[in-house]
């Protein structure tokens, strides 16, 4: 049976679960779905992510979608194997959880429109809309003040050890850090630091390679 | 020291925590927030939330915020009272996790804006914005298509027991419910059934009482 990745390399919410299973150091097979062709919005896929979204996950009998949720099962299911990415203690994972969720609704409202604008944009051939990059900017900057004040604090966001509150970013920043976007990330340093600590581990040099 | 949640009964993320304090039984104060002041938006409120939105929460010495990180800590911290909200089982927990993402990226997305057209709006005295509401409608729409299927197979979006991944939707659900998008869940029987349920329990009538 296996781990199954349904998804593709060029998916930010893909990358994240690349990012988890690598972290784990876990076999997995990952299986391409042709976004070209509308297959992820059509049957068979449909019955593995109702919402039409990459990626679906398989392993064995257990069928998942919705990429956070996927690594948070890598995490619990393999803690373990490799690299731990969630803390036992209750209180402790709080701070961790409360980290993760400002990733997914806090930097992503922000960041995830830059990506498109500035990333994806390009790479289809279509025009960036500058004043929509502006205004995510404008919305980006304040969330990473924030960040930079939580990162004087402590080394990783949700405390002292790397975990999925920082692994989940990665997606985004990869895709917008070297854009203009970037001088964002760059012009505060205990972000930058952040950002060049986690986009250097194997595991998600492994993704990008 | 005791628990503490800095917040208001208006506030949808407030509700959300309140639903889980009853749910476990907990004591708890409620500190007003007077958002008419901006009191979020200061010191010393943002010394609990950066982001200056409302809830924030207390438990002795540990600090949170994000309403959806707020329960989930209830949820296990307070594991041994009142009703589960989580489960044991990896496989099974990352099922309600799947469903838990779904509710805070997919029916908020759709939803959020609908209970601030069609229930806050009102309530300030401002007009809504109809264009906007037959919008959100239609996208929400399809999200309970999801859901609808989904209650066909398992009597809460989780699984068979109710858990965060049904909570958290509680707040939206009460300010759209009786609303004109009100529709929208009562044509669909299964999602209905669900509402219906989860409305009626006791922890919530305390939370909406």
């Amino acid at each position: 049976m296996g781990i199954k990745v349904h998804g593709t390399k060029v998916s930010m919410c893909t990358m994240r679960v690349l990012a988890a299973l690598y972290e784990k150091g876990i076999d997995f097979e990952l299986v391409n779905v042709d976004m070209a062709t509308g297959e992820h919005k059509k049957p068979p896929y449909l019955s593995l992510n109702p919402f039409g979204q990459l990626p679906a996950f398989e392993d064995g009998d257990l069928k998942l979608f919705e990429s956070r949720a996927i690594a948070q099962y890598i995490a619990y299911a393999y803690a373990d194997k490799g690299n731990p990415l969630v803390v036992q203690d209750v209180k402790k994972m709080a701070i961790v959880t409360v980290w993760m969720q400002v990733e997914a609704l806090q930097f992503e409202a922000a960041a995830a429109r830059l990506a498109w604008e500035l990333a994806y944009k390009p790479m289809f051939g279509m025009e960036t809309d500058v004043a929509v990059v502006e205004e995510h900017e404008a919305k980006l900057a304040k969330v990473l003040d924030i960040f930079e004040s939580r990162l004087t604090e402590s080394k990783y966001l949700g405390g002292d050890t790397f975990t999925l509150a920082d692994l989940n970013h990665l997606p985004i920043i990869k895709l917008i850090y070297n854009t203009r976007a970037g001088k964002l990330f760059e012009a505060r340093s205990h972000v930058k630091a952040w950002c060049d600590d986690i986009q250097a581990r194997p595991a998600w040099q492994k993704v990008i390679s």
